[in-house]
């Protein structure tokens, strides 16, 4: 069976088997440690996973309270997926059993393949050749799996420490094992995540099929990728183009440089494709690039959890001028524009304190000058967030535990909760750091997106207007 | 009197008065809150200043235990430097009053000057006027002031919540109060801090005069500033080329557009500098640019701590694939190239695990392979710190709070302590944030720098290249 009859046999839809399986075989070693099959059984049980877990190896009997089988033919029972972790010479032995037993998608976290060296590659190709025949499918290998939130499925093979995520809108797809749960505090993340993917060397799977099954997935609303390399050019720009017209893709692309090229072979054993072919690729096909890695954690949540924009005018209220005129700087990158306010809403602002009725909105002279100035905080962010003048706002605050300021600013984002449709992008700072972090959780909590730079606001912004562009068809600006 | 003229009366070392002053008057208001003069009292004394303090205030007797003098005229003592916290309208009475009690300097707390409209800056203009006239020179106004940690001298006047700030190489100027304590939990920041300074809106003092007494400050060896405007080009051009021969100077410059400029001049009444005339004097003046305001804070820990790169070959240790991709990617932009290790680096890290003898050295497989592989780190590191080929070294570590990986990094640095001449910068990932806060404190405290994000620690080490160029006299590539 060749590999487009393969594809064939398996609908979209039949990546569920990955993400949504009713059973699953460990093939590994249940030893304790911080990586390997015991620590994906005591992450499925700890997270809740509630479908069959057949932990296969002939030298134990029993692990966290499960009956381990010897071999995948002990187990007589349904098993819709397969996690690896052997060595890498015994998988495609492995992955024939796993055909004879009727199991149709594999995970092979083992690693030792393309990227490693040219015996490699060749097993890897041995591997593909052997899953084809059997009709079997395969995420990996070299990667750290995957993560469905809707079902508690985090077969997590390092020791992550925690085990539950928070369901919600944001995938996160990526070649590298740094977006799965032992590498990133999930729980710090607002707005939750529905599906998490490690790609690893992409040997059967890529990026165009986990698009195309969060193209259809409806607990995904926003989709952020890490990748370094394309393998099917023709089929990714349809794919996006397709996906991009319902649900914005966020995208690091790494390996833009000759040099990182070569490193990103010997990563996950990829091609890399010309970074200005990448460029163009993202226009034509609706993508967000983004730069930094941490910014695929960070700027879906814009997405997440606001309206698009209707326009490019910026509105601006902070307790701080400089941070202002930085994210002027950053907004015509994207095409924001510093707005001004209405006539209204100037004459109401400057009636609470002269000089707060313009562009940028600075309470900083306010919050000095006036006793208990933090208390009239909330009718004024709700008069300029009310501005018909104003498309996206920009807010920062001032996160100091005295007084009543924190209070004052719940007040504010209770006010305006669910009463515009206009993306709102807060950002903290101040001298106390467990303060910013319980007030980013607060606000996030309320449904408000707070990112930790100013320039992170203002991307998210940038992104969100950008992507209002995509959607309507008028193309990337 | 003419500036010129106040200028000769006053060397260098007199702005001495500003940071290091044996007493302080202050003006305002002394009530409780979270902003005023009873708050600077508050922080000088928390902070331990150990000069002479005077508020001024006819409304008042006592203030935290110290006695209010109801004028300037009433302490008859001398006094070095006064800070001003009063309506602008009453500033230049003040200023005389200032004068006539032989005060030398004064930071103007106070706004509503050329940031809020034109009869502020007259305002402004009349100030500045006064002062000239009786000898004493003005930081400010519309500053959050500033801070020299060597006598504790802190007089924030916003409730910051913590007084003292760990001592340390690192001076950081801007034109806007987010350097400030209030607005920056410094305590976290590694390697302390040794003057903060807001130059508000440069009336009189600016980044010229900040430079020179920098220059010359012993406990100041890296110097990061924010500039919104350029006072006088020539005069910097100047300054900047003698004080990058001695020390890097890093800067963050914001009005870089059209818009961001308008902007500018509305938050500290300057006038922008158009960007490419800017850049072209940062090549020549041997500046280091800095594109995100959190790096003012972040990159000048790796000119505190690590010595200067003697050559462009980058070395990369970590845990992850990915990340090293991506890190090449970022040190092309600086000209950091990829190294090889030599032959016996090579060979050796092999010997402890096969495939680890080779660029980037990637331990995350042996990691999952090898039995306590993390106790095998220590000397792994050591190799490719002392290999020959190695310039720079970007280390990655899984901050993992489980087993003995924590312990075993430990190790690793205090083997590598004190005995290479080249820099290392590192960035920690995981899935615990606390464990991630708390192994970056303990390797700061050990004199090595940890650096947010993995692209920030590519951009400190480029820049630590740029520098070394630029204090050869090579220039800046």
């Amino acid at each position: 069976m060749d590999l487009e009859k393969a594809k064939g046999n398996l609908l979209k839809s039949d990546l569920s088997c990955f993400f949504e399986p009713e059973s699953i075989a460990i093939v590994g070693s249940f030893k304790e440690g911080f990586f390997g099959g015991y620590v994906v059984i005591k992450s499925l049980l700890s997270a809740g996973y509630a479908g069959q877990i057949y932990p296969i190896n002939p030298g134990y009997k029993e692990v966290l309270g499960l009956k381990v089988y010897p071999h995948l033919s002990d187990v007589q029972k349904k098993m819709d997926l397969a996690l690896i972790m052997i060595n890498a010479r015994a998988v495609p032995e492995i992955i024939r059993e796993c055909g004879e037993n009727g199991i149709k998608g594999i995970v092979v976290i083992a690693d030792g393949f393309a990227e490693r060296n040219e015996d490699g590659a060749s097993l890897q190709d041995e591997m593909v050749e052997t899953a084809r025949q059997v009709g079997i499918r395969i995420i990996g290998p070299n990667t750290a799996g995957i993560v469905n939130t809707s079902n508690g499925f985090n077969p997590c093979p390092y020791e992550a420490g925690y085990y539950k995520i928070k369901r919600g809108p944001i995938a996160i797809c990526a070649q590298t094992g740094m977006i799965n749960p032992q590498a990133f505090y999930y729980p710090d993340l607002g707005f939750g995540v529905s599906k998490i993917c490690d790609l690893g060397n992409k040997s059967d799977l890529n990026e165009c099929d986990i698009l195309e099954y969060l193209e259809e997935d409806e607990q995904t609303s926003v989709i952020s990728m890490y990748l370094e390399s394309i393998q099917e050019g023709q089929r990714f720009l349809e794919c996006t183009k397709r996906v991009t017209s319902k649900k914005p893709v966020l995208v690091v692309k790494s390996g833009r440089t000759g040099a990182g090229a070569i490193a990103s072979a010997s990563h996950t054993g990829s091609l890399a494709v010309d970074d200005q072919i990448f460029e163009a690729t993202c226009r034509q096909g609706g993508l967000l690039r983004l730069e930094e890695f941490r910014e695929l954690f960070e700027v879906p949540k814009i997405f997440a959890s606001q309206p698009l924009p209707r326009g490019n005018r910026m509105g601006i209220v902070t307790v701080t001028g400089g941070v202002a005129v930085m994210a002027i700087d950053k907004g015509a990158e994207y095409g924001l524009c510093l707005t001004d306010l209405s006539p209204q809403t100037a004459e109401m602002l400057d009636k609470i304190f002269p000089g707060t009725g313009k562009m940028p909105v600075d309470i900083g002279p306010m919050m000095a000058a006036v006793k208990d100035a933090f208390s009239l905080y909330p009718q004024m962010l709700d008069a300029v967030m009310e501005d018909e003048n104003v498309d996206v706002l920009f807010n920062v605050l001032w996160a100091n535990p005295i007084g009543n300021i924190i209070e004052n600013y719940i007040r504010a984002y209770e006010l305006l909760k669910g009463r515009y449709q206009k993306p709102l992008a807060t950002w903290l700072y101040g001298p106390n750091s467990s303060a910013v972090r319980d007030l980013r959780l607060r606000l996030e909590d309320m449904g408000f997106p707070v990112f930790s730079k100013p320039e992170t606001c203002i991307k998210a912004l940038g992104l969100a207007l950008r992507y209002s562009h995509v959607k309507e068809g008028k193309g990337w600006t």
